[in-house]
């Protein structure tokens, strides 16, 4: 893991979306409550079309995506990781984990790449767009057509209220339903009834909640907004009457390599059919009156994000909060263990390299959930805990922060699981280790679940020695802490760790 | 599965207890709100003893335990199935799920066995204690030395407010602790640190909590109390100074075999050491200053569970409407969706079998909570469902029942998970099948969410093929509805079934 500087306010931040149809990058410079512009790369990469039904990418698709990143990452070198988002959305949430693409992405672009959930692309989306409209405070609903997914929220203000993220994209409807690149009332038609399908389980709920405005990202919508404005069949915006007239226009030109629409390129109408197909479909099972274009998206939401964590303003920190809430932890029970945890991580943190950046944030927000899974049952409560930290949808998280933090609570008690920290990233699976060792030792001085605090510690390490002298306070009380503690020596053992006590 | 008639009030009901320890069977007749005791049976079965590291029974605690079986079945020979309840606790959780003891032991007894968790065994324990001490009002603390674990609960009249089941009980104890037969000071001292180990992490709480008399069920507390008393140790009860005088009784004898004790049976006093240490650790970290011993335990519990299944007030019904709540359940959808697939059942419930007592229940239960599985993520939110269901502490539910609804969760929608019925017992793998099937119709018809009934519908079967015939009410909305059943068709296809649907 790359050392990590915070940005000061002036320097540059970036952010990356590596997405099914095309890779952006944005970069500016943080004034005040918003962004200035310094740069904006895109690339048709076409991901997407790439993956083949094993989940694998093919040769080409990964050539385009490598030299796109290599270039991205000549711009952005010199920039602290933590100044720099790259995320991955649908494509790279199919492919396969065993492919080494991941990697190889990394090292060409010289940053960290997050997959990020639908639910998050979603939160991300809605951030970047409610950034681009701020001013106006009518509720609205936000769309966002990208090439393997679509994402609807509806939200007021920087508040998303509805967040849904579904498996269709312009890519994708375009590969499945126009394969011989042939544009019939047929073939529309079947296009826009699975899109319809797709909508149906959240149809009646989004029109109960209802929107004064609606606003639609991606480059699809707004190439039919220019396309429907240029060709004078709307004065502005989108609505029903200026689709159905595109939808002749696609009809009669009968094949997508025929497509020649005013306001439309070359590159965007080899989509145009299914992304046509998927926004056609959301008027209709939607009831969508009326729709903006707007510019502003997932990149930009990420770097709205990035703020937010630079300024303290971490998402990540309510979202847990929310969880710890939701599944009725008793949070001052997990507030001694978390500041219990911080102070021996405090005292092995040069040794055990547990200084950087982002790793006292992770011990904490295991340590504030670390009993959620009680919420389903005492037995193997750290495997239900595990289970839906891995699960849920986080506002803020990216699949990895996600999968670490489940770690440390699946191995916070009971047999140290070795093989489940086999299964984070290389570079994780010290750090994660020594963590958990450290927020297992915090839970064993906590198990009497007392408000009084533990006998007083000192933790040093030699290697994989970890000494742990305690304050001897007599009675009854310290022969179970020793009992506990030397249980948790047996445990850890089995990771090659060694737990020496001592009264000091 | 056996067809059953529902027990009239004054037929005979049974409960069977195959606990670690002891086997028991007691026999009543319903009079009001009591039972008036026909017959009551005991074996020193010591199934804990027989249970190796690798989780299997050895051949003679099988044989014990088979004879005693059949000695109880003949008892039982007669009664209806719906009359008799039989569950196995700490011991048969334990066994190796490939063992097959079970299904020798059901055969032996000619009843279902069901296995309860720690959590169950601890409601059905308070439920038996409770009633037998009815019209004492005092907030109570119930505990009960099983052989494999002991339950600790906190309740006030027929309510448990707190319960707990922990892995230690007197047969487990005594065998760890004395292993040679040995009674001494170092012994018994450790015995009592390790159950002091198990109580630590409730103890705080269940101080905090309180109560105004403690009473204890089982053997060891039964025996203990009697000790007391016959050795003049005590006037009533049991209390700190008295055991007090029983350890220094233990320790003087110095050994089991030696050990000849007013008031205890020499079969009682081969695991009198380990329920000892229980018990002491017990008064010691609750701070118990005097325990009755009293009448009454899970058996009775289970029996006066089971009048409450013939009256209606089927506790079970309360655990899944809580389950609900708790996750957030959309309960108007769930109850359209229950509704639609009670309707489906019934068309089909001849020629598929479906009419079996307990099948329309197992339905309803699984739709009302098939979505609670969104409250993590609507990703694979019937996978989460699953998962909950399974690990849940579901008050009336064994854990056979549980798992028949949590595999209806995970097959209610998406891909047909055939392995995930083979792992039923073979009894249910097809009702199961079937019951899933009924449930996904019911879903699919329902897919738009709305208040609005879905086209009536009729459905008839041939074999392994299902007949829907759709009243046609045209529309936009019933392409979509055939697109879902074509949709679900496909998916039910894998498990050898067909779909064929018509308008009607």
């Amino acid at each position: 893991m790359k050392r990590r500087r915070r940005p000061t306010d002036d320097a540059e931040v970036a952010a990356v979306d590596l997405g099914s149809n095309s890779f952006h990058m944005i970069v500016a410079r943080p004034e005040g409550n918003s962004l200035r512009m310094m740069d904006r790369l895109r690339e048709p990469v076409r991901l997407a079309a790439g993956l083949d039904d094993k989940r694998r990418l093919d040769a080409a698709a990964r050539d385009r995506a490598l030299a796109c990143l290599e270039r991205f990452g000549q711009r952005l070198r010199g920039l602290p990781s933590q100044a720099v988002r790259a995320v991955g959305t649908n494509t790279l949430r199919q492919l396969r984990a065993a492919d080494d693409f991941l990697d190889r992405a990394q090292a060409a672009l010289g940053h960290p790449i997050q997959i990020v959930s639908g639910y998050e692309e979603a939160r991300l989306v809605y951030l970047g767009v409610a950034h681009s409209i701020a001013g106006d405070d009518r509720r609205r609903l936000v769309m966002d057509i990208g090439g393997g997914s679509t994402e609807l929220i509806i939200g007021e203000a920087f508040v998303p209220r509805q967040m849904e993220s579904l498996h269709m994209g312009c890519v994708s409807a375009t590969q499945r339903f126009f394969t011989d690149g042939r544009i019939t009332e047929k073939t529309l038609q079947a296009a826009e009834l699975a899109a319809r399908r797709e909508l149906e389980p959240i149809a009646a709920r989004y029109r109960r909640a209802g929107w004064e405005r609606a606003v639609g990202a991606s480059g699809t919508i707004r190439s039919v907004e220019r396309c429907l404005r240029d060709n004078g069949w709307s004065e502005n915006g989108i609505h029903p009457a200026g689709l159905a007239r595109l939808r002749a226009a696609l009809i009669k030109a009968g094949r997508i390599n025929k497509l020649t629409l005013d306001g439309v390129s070359a590159r965007r109408a080899e989509v145009l059919p299914g992304g046509f197909a998927v926004l056609s479909a959301a008027f209709d099972q939607l009831g969508i009156a009326h729709m903006d274009a707007a510019d502003g998206a997932l990149r930009e939401g990420l770097l709205f994000d990035l703020l937010g964590r630079i300024r303290h303003e971490d998402v990540r920190s309510a979202s847990i909060a929310a969880m710890a809430r939701r599944y009725h932890v008793d949070t001052e029970h997990a507030g001694r263990v978390a500041d219990t945890a911080e102070q021996l991580r405090r005292m092995v943190a040069d040794a055990w390299q547990l200084d950087e950046p982002g790793m006292a944030d992770m011990l904490r927000w295991a340590a504030s959930v670390h009993e959620i899974g009680l919420d389903i049952s005492h037995s193997q409560y750290h495997k239900h805990g595990e289970y839906i930290l891995r699960h849920s949808d986080l506002a803020g998280f990216s699949r990895e922060d996600q999968q670490v933090i489940a770690t440390l609570v699946r191995a916070h008690r009971r047999k140290f699981p070795r093989a489940v920290f086999r299964e984070l990233p290389q570079y994780w699976q010290r750090p994660a280790m020594r963590l958990a060792i450290v927020l297992r030792l915090a839970t064993t001085l906590h198990r009497a679940r007392t408000a009084e605090p533990p006998p007083p510690v000192s933790a040093t390490t030699e290697g994989k020695t970890l000494h742990l002298a305690l304050a001897d306070r007599g009675g009854a009380g310290h022969a179970l802490i020793e009992a506990d503690l030397q249980e948790e020596a047996d445990y850890i053992a089995v990771a090659g760790y060694r737990l020496l006590t001592s009264r000091g």
